[in-house]
């Protein structure tokens, strides 16, 4: 994400976007209009491969030896072409949602857009890999989260999506083709141009989700390119200098942390299996946070993300936990009962003989391997034959029981969101005393917030890279800030604020928008119309078992009306010290219905390009709620305590239930915020905090129906006393 | 439909519902509380093959005849069990929705419900079918909409869903079994158990959509029983007296109501298929509608929806029309260009030639043929071989284009819903008038609506069986009254009525609910709420281009919030004189995204059990609407026309908003109904509906919120007056 780009501090945002053709003129631009940019802005900060020599920046990467070694691997594999897609082995899942990508937070996944006849594939990966799985970053120099390579013995090409073209022009050599159109169709359209029919196209099973081998093959095989399947990674025979595994051993969560043991999960578990129809004998994880939850263990191997590298074949009478096995540690092989083999004892194994144990397990008579479809790849799937003793569904049980939360997990995740509201608040109290003075920038309020999480207790670091985003930089799809493009905080601009911290009780998620100037009609406007739909979410009732998807357009309806949107989702699950967004719950297509206990975000926005961007977002648990007729009804209580930036609301906007709700959760501020900050001795937080969560008193829109009558009282009251 | 059900008119319904151990204690009663039920009320109606021998109703069919000669047939082909579904072999869809079938109105297309793990499917048949398709109910004697039949040389077996299951215990012998888990996986579970390792299972492929099919594929094969196609109907075999064809030709619409020629129209989709990737050579059509619409025909081939037996098969270059040629008149052969073989010259073929004919075709090289998955049954979908030569779409470019009206079509929409709404007021003044005299039944206002709607210019008889329910009937989501059920209406009672006219220009279909006393606070609360839904959905603006799905919590939001909810969808698209549930227009999962010019259904409501039932549905266009700040925003424009009823409207709980919804849309009807009902002479009609439309004065919930202000105000005003 760290580009290196030229440009001045407050043009390098523009510098960005601009495409080549308009180079000359904004140079002549800036020499005409005296404009000071640095002399670096003056380099031609992207390859020309159609000059002779070919024109290349400094940031290019000479990819000529690795691409010659490559070549040389698929020699004798009789490989025509070899797929390098962007992702690791883990996480790997589709969104398949009808509307738009979730652009944010290097949500990568793309989106599956099903446009009525023909369908748009796209690549999905992990939100964050490791740099030992950067293949493709080492293959091509494009270090973008999104992407697709693919190699011939002549001919290499990427792609990637809009947000990355500048970005891949400055980092590949002319070696590489840049290619535009990011659907998997795009890709085989390419490969069947290169590989003669009855060719084979070679790709690394654990770096295909189901999904993204069908698509190839339904659109290869057709036409007789074949897909073939080769387990031993190409790229990790010619990368001589792979960063090695992190020497981080696994730790187990703190008692004070955790309602059920391992092996109670363990035993949950195996009777959602026994209890299911199909009668699975085992079920296989892949999902890195599957292994993590049910052995309550947490590792580094993931920046951002407490995972370790691990697969889990659980059966109704063993466990087989595949891991990296020297970094278990002497304590934790006890802990895991390690040593023996009952149904309750973990069976260690290296986690590279996965495929080979699945294997021999499959090999039995008489076994059904259960596997989640959105978590799985293709590796492991493809061995898991005949079809008899295959089950699937989308997410594994594991996922669907650690969507809900028990007691304690909502408990502790409530109290981790009350310590991370102090540091949000010391954040936003130190950009209000020191942006007037200018020397603040979107770097430096990124590693004051990071500062402020460190003081908190248990906290682990953030959950992901900070949003820390002025002007127009907020309206940018997956902008955090780089040296090249970090913009200096100004009253004059709004300014966008999205982070989050790990806490060994919880991980949070909360996004705030705040002008320290004047903001003009049209932000406060839309600020009011994307905290109506935040609200309108927040406080509706629905029956237990509603899908988000069903009630997440209340976070866009008062957007709608005035004819604005915004083009990404509308919240995700977080979860208890693990990734950032916990699948499977949330507001997607393919989330799973809310049920209590849930933790999800609920985050609206608007972006105006080239200008400003808005989101606020807050994380909140679903929970039970008393109706007047009927049972099973939930609602959400917001538990990111964090209040709102006053001068942004316009509360002629809201409605008077709108209104009662903010003063409400307002009210829930002071009372849990308040007594942290006290404990914490934070006196000039707690002022802030009151003075930031003061009742509105104004009557909200249906304050224009009453004022008019109100008006008219007055009316026939002075009438009366001039009678 | 029709329950040959004993009973007195009044208890019909309640003996419809009681299971067989209450008879008895029910019986018991009656004597007791001297209740006076007809003699017909003691006969025992329901099987009771228990006994020695079997207790058998009058209304038990004797089927031992039929199922010997199925068996017969069924000796030869080598073939253990063969399965009977209740459907034709077009218009075979699923709604895969969530949370509930929609269950009225016999849309007997049950849900694919997708509950997190195992997946439960059921089957899904036309909304209609021909009495010469009724092979279920041949076979078993039972006529319920919604079943499976499944024979074997010793067993008989019967699946269909908790609506039925009285009806079927007095319509079945003894032969049969009684299955009421509904999912296919208790079908495949129940054939397993009946059919030996490696036996085949029978079945007419023309009856299975592609969907049921690998459902019993996936559940059977994984058991090695096999599935065995069988292109020839067994049932039609053994069925001597099986209806014929109806004797009606086919009728080309007249030029008034057309604003596209069927060339038009073929050059239309053929642009669509050449403008796809895939580059489909041919395209074939299954669903009735869908030829009907391309050709401008309208047949009579099944109850209530002008359709005649037809496939299409339209390729770049030629058209087969696959029809009972015999009904094609020779001004319909001119009409159709059928003596020439050019590229719109429409080749007429034999109805029963379309497999082979589609055989010939995918034989030539370099062809590919596009089907939508959702209507194409298994026979033809079969023989599309090797999958190179398929190119599937859930929905065909005719089902995506007819969608969204042309200007024509949607202009005399609106005037047939003028015309109906005439119908529908002559209905509720004569209800008004006639009900308290207690000489109306069910049935009898069903057929009243019937006679208004025929009077009406363009009519062509009802668009489906209407539901006319008081009280506790309109509870039950099938219900059609019957002279078995149909209940007297009475001032004390709820009364719904859902109906809707097939007229030349189009079709229509709207719910009203009235009460003629004095309705409960309860009744009106859950009214006005199901009101509240409606004005939610209609007014809602919206970005072109979202799907249904997203926002018809709307419907349901106000009945969220007192927890109530309605377990049916909430809208589906309706057309120019075509079905009157017409896909994939609407609300559900499955349905397409909103564009402008799409007609849809919009019908929350509220069923209490044993009680009530509320019902409030109107047909709705998308139309484009200015916001503030964006383009490509849509909202509905209601064209139903007919005013709700005032006395169950609490004004009290709608927003002001709905208020001026309320009013502006009974100034429509005033505005379009009232020069119709001048032009047809009506002065009573007028007089009641611009009664019915007076605009509604109180201030809506706001008014809450203003009253206490008044409140006080008026408090200091006194306070002032004493100083």
């Amino acid at each position: 994400m760290h580009i290196s780009s030229a440009g001045s501090q407050r043009a390098g945002s523009v510098w960005l976007k601009m495409p080549s053709s308009v180079w000359l003129w904004a140079l002549s631009v800036a020499v005409l209009t005296g404009n000071l940019f640095s002399a670096a802005a003056y380099e031609r900060t992207e390859r020309n491969c159609s000059l002779t020599p070919p024109y290349l920046p400094s940031t290019a990467v000479n990819t000529t030896l690795q691409l010659q070694e490559l070549r040389g691997q698929m020699l004798p594999l009789n490989i025509s072409a070899y797929i390098i897609p962007g992702t690791d082995a883990h996480l790997v899942h589709l969104l398949s949602v009808i509307i738009n990508p979730s652009g944010f937070k290097n949500l990568v996944c793309v989106c599956v857009c099903v446009v009525l006849i023909s369908c748009v594939f796209f690549f999905c990966q992990s939100e964050y890999i490791a740099s030992r799985d950067a293949r493709m970053a080492f293959m091509t120099g494009f270090t973008g989260s999104a992407g697709t390579a693919v190699v011939t013995q002549t001919k290499a090409a990427l792609w990637t999506d809009s947000r990355y073209w500048v970005q891949a022009e400055r980092q590949m050599d002319c070696n590489w083709e840049l290619e535009k159109d990011v659907s998997i169709i795009s890709v085989a359209e390419w490969l069947i141009s290169e590989v003669p029919p009855g060719g084979n196209i070679g790709f690394d099973p654990f770096l295909f989700s189901l999904q993204t081998q069908e698509s190839y093959a339904m659109s290869l095989e057709s036409s007789n390119r074949i897909l073939k399947s080769i387990p031993v990674n190409l790229v990790d025979q010619v990368w001589k200098e792979r960063p090695p595994l992190p020497p981080y051993n696994l730790t187990r969560l703190p008692d004070r942390v955790i309602q059920r043991t391992w092996q109670m999960k363990v035993d949950q578990i195996r009777s959602v299996m026994t209890s299911n129809p199909y009668q699975p004998t085992a079920l296989l994880l892949s999902a890195l946070d599957e292994t993590a939850w049910l052995f309550n263990l947490r590792g580094n191997d993931i920046p951002y993300n407490p995972f370790f590298y691990s697969y889990t074949l659980l059966t109704l009478d063993e466990i087989w936990l595949f891991v990296h096995t020297d970094r278990v540690s002497e304590d934790l092989k006890v802990y895991l009962s390690a040593s023996c083999t009952g149904p309750l004892c973990v069976q260690l194994k290296s986690y590279d003989s996965v495929r080979e144990n699945l294997k021999t397990y499959v090999a039995q008579p008489e076994v059904k391997v259960w596997i989640g479809t959105e978590y799985t790849n293709y590796a492991l799937y493809e061995i898991i034959t005949p079809q008899e003793k295959l089950m699937t569904s989308s997410y594994s049980p594991v996922l669907t029981t650690k969507a809900v939360k028990d007691e304690t997990e909502e408990r502790i995740l409530r109290e981790a969101h009350v310590r991370d509201a102090v540091a949000v608040i010391q954040l936003l109290i130190w950009l209000e005393k020191s942006v007037p003075k200018g020397n603040v920038t979107e770097l430096s309020a990124a590693e004051y917030v990071n500062y402020c999480r460190s003081k908190q207790k248990d906290n682990k670091g953030p959950s992901f890279e900070t949003i820390s985003a002025s002007g127009p930089n907020a309206a940018l799809a997956h902008y955090s800030p780089s040296e090249g493009t970090s913009r200096r905080l100004t009253v004059d601009e709004m300014y966008l604020v999205d982070s989050g911290g790990q806490y060994l009780d919880g991980t949070t998620d909360i996004t705030r928008t705040v002008h320290w100037g004047t903001p003009t009609d049209m932000q406060k406007e839309a600020f009011t119309r994307v905290l109506m739909g935040n609200i309108e979410i927040s406080q509706t009732v629905f029956p237990s078992g509603t899908s988000g998807v069903r009630i997440e357009m209340l976070g866009r309806r008062a957007l709608w009306e005035v004819g604005l949107n915004y083009g990404h989702g509308t919240g995700h699950g977080v979860g208890n010290y693990f990734g950032v967004h916990e699948w499977p719950v949330g507001f997607q297509t393919n989330n799973i219905p809310f049920r209590a206990g849930m933790f999800t975000s609920i985050e609206p926005g608007y972006y105006k390009e080239n200008d400003f961007g808005i989101r606020i977002e807050d994380i909140a648990v679903t929970i039970p709620v008393h109706t007047k007729y009927g049972h099973n009804f939930l609602t959400f209580d917001t538990v990111s305590l964090v209040p709102y930036d006053r001068k942004l609301i316009d509360t002629s906007l809201l409605s008077a239930k709108q209104l009662q709700w903010l003063n409400k959760y307002y009210e829930t501020i002071r009372r849990l915020v308040g007594p942290e900050l006290d404990k914490q001795g934070l006196h000039e937080e707690k002022d802030w905090m009151l003075r930031n969560t003061e009742p509105f008193t104004e009557a909200g829109s249906s304050a224009s129906v009453c004022s008019s009558s109100l008006t008219l009282i007055a009316l026939v009251f002075a009438l009366h006393n001039v009678v």
